[in-house]
């Protein structure tokens, strides 16, 4: 009987270093909305998508690259940037063959720490490209780390419910001896029938957040399946469709 | 209107930091089977439970106190101590006016972690207590920290589902933002027609490594509600029948 790759679900950046990432594939799953975000940019053609953690970061990469910047604190467009996380703002007559540099907390904290931990190779993860991840995790036979990157290292639904749609998918493939993947699971499988109500139901923190910023497009788009099906792939410091 | 306390649920002591406790009653969980077996050894009539975190620790308190001293690694009695954490060695007959020194690893240092942090008032609870916490913080009018203890940091199911019990039955007295606590609520009305079987179908990370031990009996007794409807709560380093 052949070994199964084995997978697990970190639910907070918090909670990151308890796995051991330096033989795993680590998707970054930050729903509201950067990976949605970046998913959507690369589908529409960018030629790159560079996350960086810091406003001023953000701006000096922009510069010296002649790049698009973007990013949002506290529900509007940072000061100095010049777009913000709504995926609606990265249409391919806008984003084609342009680089992106995005600044978000969350995600980018994530992905950070998980290079810094020796991950070999780094996607992002969203409801728009969800296919694409689950077949690319199914290509690589590796172990795989689910990292939520959550709200300030707290739990939330929407990160978890997207950890558990790859397992609902593709877990059978993987050895799974991980309580949080098995809660994901559940709480997915819950909520499937219509994810977007279940965060309303749920007053989910998140979803009160980008309601009280007239955001329920945004929800709708990145609670959906596969409007991006593209793979975001970590590579020299970019995000590139892989 | 007035208005209620708030409630908010962590998953792992790595995330209590999260959370003010200065103001509210803190539930330190534990339900595998630390705080199923202080509950059970204060209802058949403990003078206190003394909560430790090392073997030398508890070995040098119990011998200070002329007191019963217990704590399990790795599922055998640890070197030095004379009792177990199974809530089965401690029939009033045996525990009634004894000081019981009890080493933990994941309870404790919680435990320890929400006195540090400043919590004016730390409980415990488990299944054979669950009525008795209920009661206890819907008198309090206090904000509540449902703590769990989890393992080694990661989350875990069981603790999850007594935080999820709690929320059933309380949740409409206090204003609840946070998705963990929404997860919880959750995960347990998914397992409440049969929390042991749901553990057992889940394949529970606790479960195979309690049942590995031979402890069915054990899991069944600690998830079962109100076997053991006491209140401990701590004062001055004890954990006493409140």
């Amino acid at each position: 009987m052949s070994q199964k790759p084995s997978l697990y679900t970190s639910i907070s950046p918090a909670l990151l270093h308890l796995y051991d990432v330096s033989d795993s594939v680590v998707v970054i799953i930050d729903v509201l909305r950067a990976t949605s975000t970046i998913a959507t940019a690369l589908y529409n053609g960018a030629a790159c998508v560079i996350p960086v953690d810091s406003v001023p970061g953000c701006i000096a990469l922009g510069k010296e690259l002649g790049a698009i910047t973007a990013g949002e604190r506290d529900g509007k467009v940072a000061e100095g940037l010049e777009y913000g996380n709504s995926p609606f703002e990265y249409p391919r007559d806008f984003i084609g063959d342009k680089t992106l540099v995005l600044t978000t907390t969350n995600g980018t904290k994530l992905l950070h720490m998980a290079l810094n931990n020796g991950a070999p190779i780094v996607i992002t993860g969203s409801f728009p490209n969800l296919d694409a991840v689950c077949t690319f995790l199914l290509s690589q036979k590796k172990n795989v780390l689910l990292g939520c990157a959550a709200w300030k290292d707290r739990f939330n639904l929407e990160d978890t419910l997207f950890a558990g749609a790859v397992i609902d998918r593709i877990g059978e493939h993987f050895h799974i001896n991980c309580d949080a993947s098995q809660m994901a699971l559940s709480l997915y499988k819950e909520a499937q029938p219509d994810l977007y109500e279940f965060m309303k139901a749920k007053n989910a923190s998140h979803y009160q957040r980008l309601t009280g910023f007239g955001l329920e497009k945004d929800i709708r788009y990145c609670l959906t399946p596969n409007g991006a099906n593209v793979l975001p792939i970590y590579r020299d410091g970019k995000l590139v469709a892989g």
